[in-house]
């Protein structure tokens, strides 16, 4: 019977419809969450598509979630059921460009660190999050066992022990990463910063994504290299069409990429898309800078693979590092430089000789002992709290024209404010307040984005955070006002 | 009375020279070791000038002991009587090079890992010289008083305990530097590094000594920087004249200098000629890269100052570490850049955001507690006994046509063999026999000093170094009958 009588199928898709409602008025889903899909639907509940789709559309009609093309059913925003709109993909001026990251980026850096700023401007998660009393006595019992030799023994590429154990966390992600091809370092930014310098020349264009990572222009700068920045989405990452249109262009020598959670847009490359670019970069032989520090701060059940996980040929550079998941400021990273290994550990021995031997005698304890997995559930479930917070603040107090997407990892969040709003002002009128924030321009190499922000959750949500939102919502709403007039008198 | 009886006189100067003469085949003067001066030996002993004169003058020409002009009198080294001359001068090719050193460096550091290697070639001290179980304490003391916002607080400049020790051992030394101009780094290498790149320009030139620490000439590889090399004296440093020549003709950007104990020279640059070099940078508004990880392994009283105290206007940048000195493996150096502070600590925090925290805040607490001058104090001890030892074994084994000069601080004894001599050579042969050394290639732009080995004395000599240092003495013995053979032949 392919249809069931009117009376039935209606009592169904309304009484589904009412129990959603009832959770998004209790707080159960949230401004921003995804609904289960029509399959999940009918294999936890039982329900037909029919009834599904019917609650949905009903849902929608009322205001209360939105349809996302080939994303699915999300949770509307605001009381008023007025969802605000996903960031645009980005279109950055086309061509290659000389980097010159002003002293802003030390200022917003700097501004993190008196400690009654509301840091919505840090580039860290609270420290307090992390395991670090029992870091402090890994940090004990293997500096008990270090032996004087280790000095010399762990050189580049490092401690043996910690490699293995990165060697095994790769293996337990469904990579096969040779011990010997991981080369530690001091944090992931020694090791982008080494894998950068083993692919490139001076005067070399290097593919980056628009908005990108500030430190990475700021790389490119030292080593006197141009970057080219490629349109990229705020779910998926960068736009593979330009991409192979920039590479037949302009001949980059390498790309660097955040293909998870990328630092600020917060997108992550589908599985499919990460096969294509590998297979894309393979066909050029250009090598991938692949930074992968916040995959381990995913939602759902897996971490996301890298795009190193399709490379077949070594042209995969994997960067990351301990300090956004277990140990910040003990600075231990590495890099897995596919068939770069060999001159990154050369690199490596020549910048700075060593890593930190206590340090990674420490780590290396600590991962062994066990308790890493029970401490990352942990700090993913702060995490995803505090994104579904700063998100729900965004769209319930920010003025209209505003666009956010609620990103799946990590603790960023990136704002789209009304284009009269400037990101710079912004900033300061901000701070003058005591709350600081990441301006747009900061991750452009042009100084675009100037009425974009990215805002920090890496602090557990309280009510603090929730009165320096209102104010931040209300500066930008009278920037944007102030805007209209402005245009309006001109 | 001016003259005394010639038999008192005779009698006199006679008992003092055969005073002498035993403590030399006892092994209380060793070879190499300076005589004390005529004033020295009127305050302490009450001899006239005369009565000194005459028993060096007949202890010399019994080839017992050499005057060196402008120095003064030196036990000869050799059972035969024969001392062995001094490195001369080096003339290095002029005009500026760009750099290219090779795997060399990673083959020749790598090689010092192995356990059974008798490390002659290696750039680290023994490690049991340090006091690792202190540091360890130190450690776990100063982790349990971290607080997580020290992962915040701590970016550069660094933890602020740490430098205002740092701070305090420099005014102990007699320098004032603020503990503001101090930028904590990853070892002095990273000093080093970010202190090139503030003050250079891709393609610019620098001026180093001849023969050069290899990983500076590694440095301005990486930065596109091309090397002036300048004539160095094993004992007193850069060839002042010179340098101001150069400064004329190429108009570097920068030097890059150690007036301490040099490596691998081991000079110790007076300190009138500090002053002149200082004089002379001001003139040209020449910053000064001064590398200082040695100082503290100094001979007698007083550490050597660096030329840094003689600076008014913030043009040396003066780098130092802990790694020679107190904690191998911890890596944790500094810079004191002077006027560059500000343009340095923001090069560190886009280089590599912070340094190590705990590892920071541990060696705080070790200084603070007290201990380090002690510790020093034996160390000293330890490696004066270790460099008599090495010269000692030059002197005594190496062939004919070998120049050494004993260093008077740091672990290095750099040797000039007979032309004939091919140091690469000479390298592979040894390390085929268990024994490492760095051969004089490393050390120069222009792969010269070919026939130039530096050898390290940084471990407790024992029968395994004595007998090393034999077989190396018949290796270069064997090397340069073969050369001059060969020459013969042709």
């Amino acid at each position: 019977m392919p249809h069931s009588s009117p009376a039935t199928s209606v009592a169904r898709y309304e009484l589904l419809a009412r129990e959603l409602e009832q959770q998004i008025a209790a707080g159960v889903l949230r401004p921003g969450d995804r609904l289960p899909s029509v399959r999940q639907m009918r294999a936890s509940r039982g329900h037909s598509p029919s009834t599904v789709f019917q609650a949905y559309y009903l849902l929608e009609s009322r205001g209360l979630i939105r349809a996302v093309p080939r994303s699915g059913y999300f949770v509307a925003a605001r009381a008023d059921g007025v969802l605000l709109a996903e960031p645009q993909t980005t279109q950055p001026q086309p061509g290659s460009q000389t980097v010159a990251v002003t002293d802003l980026v030390c200022e917003i850096l700097g501004s993190a660190r008196a400690r009654d700023i509301v840091p919505f401007g840090s580039a860290f998660p609270d420290p307090h999050l992390f395991p670090l009393d029992r870091l402090r006595r890994a940090l004990v019992s293997s500096t008990r066992r270090l032996e004087p030799w280790n000095m010399v023994e762990d050189l580049p590429p490092g401690n043996l022990r910690l490699r293995r154990e990165i060697a095994k966390r790769y293996l337990l992600h469904g990579l096969a990463v040779a011990t010997d091809e991981i080369v530690l370092t001091h944090g992931a930014m020694e090791a982008l910063n080494l894998c950068l310098n083993a692919v490139t020349r001076p005067g070399d264009a290097v593919v980056v994504e628009s908005p990108t990572f500030y430190l990475a222009l700021q790389a490119l700068q030292r080593l006197g290299l141009r970057a080219i920045e490629v349109p990229t989405h705020c779910r998926e990452g960068i736009d593979l069409g330009r991409l192979a249109q920039v590479i037949e262009l302009y001949r980059p020598k390498a790309c660097w990429l955040m293909t998870n959670f990328q630092n600020p847009l917060g997108s992550l490359m589908p599985e499919t898309k990460k096969r294509d670019l590998v297979d894309l970069l393979a066909r050029h032989d250009l090598p991938l800078i692949e930074d992968d520090v916040y995959a381990e701060l995913y939602e759902g059940n897996a971490a996301p693979l890298p795009a190193k996980a399709y490379d077949r040929r070594g042209l995969v550079l994997h960067c990351s590092s301990f300090s956004k998941c277990l140990a910040p400021g003990y600075r231990v990273g590495w890099a897995a430089p596919g068939r770069w290994a060999h001159e990154v550990q050369r690199l490596k021995l020549m910048t700075s000789l060593s890593g930190s031997i206590p340090v990674q005698a420490a780590l290396a304890e600590y991962l062994q002992e066990g308790g890493y997995d029970h401490h990352l559930r942990g700090l993913r479930r702060s995490l995803q709290a505090q994104r579904n917070s700063l998100f729900e603040a965004v769209t319930r107090h920010f003025p209209d024209g505003t666009r956010v997407v609620r990103p799946a990892g990590g603790y960023f969040v990136w704002v789209e404010l009304p284009v009269a709003v400037d990101a710079m002002t912004l900033h300061r009128t901000a701070l003058a307040q005591g709350i600081s924030l990441a301006p747009g321009p900061m991750f452009s190499a042009r100084a675009e984005f100037q009425h974009h922000v990215r805002l920090t959750c890496g602090q557990p949500w309280d009510a603090t955070h929730e009165r320096a939102m209102r104010t931040l919502a209300r500066l930008a709403d009278d920037a944007a006002r102030a805007g209209i007039a402005e245009h309006a008198a001109i």
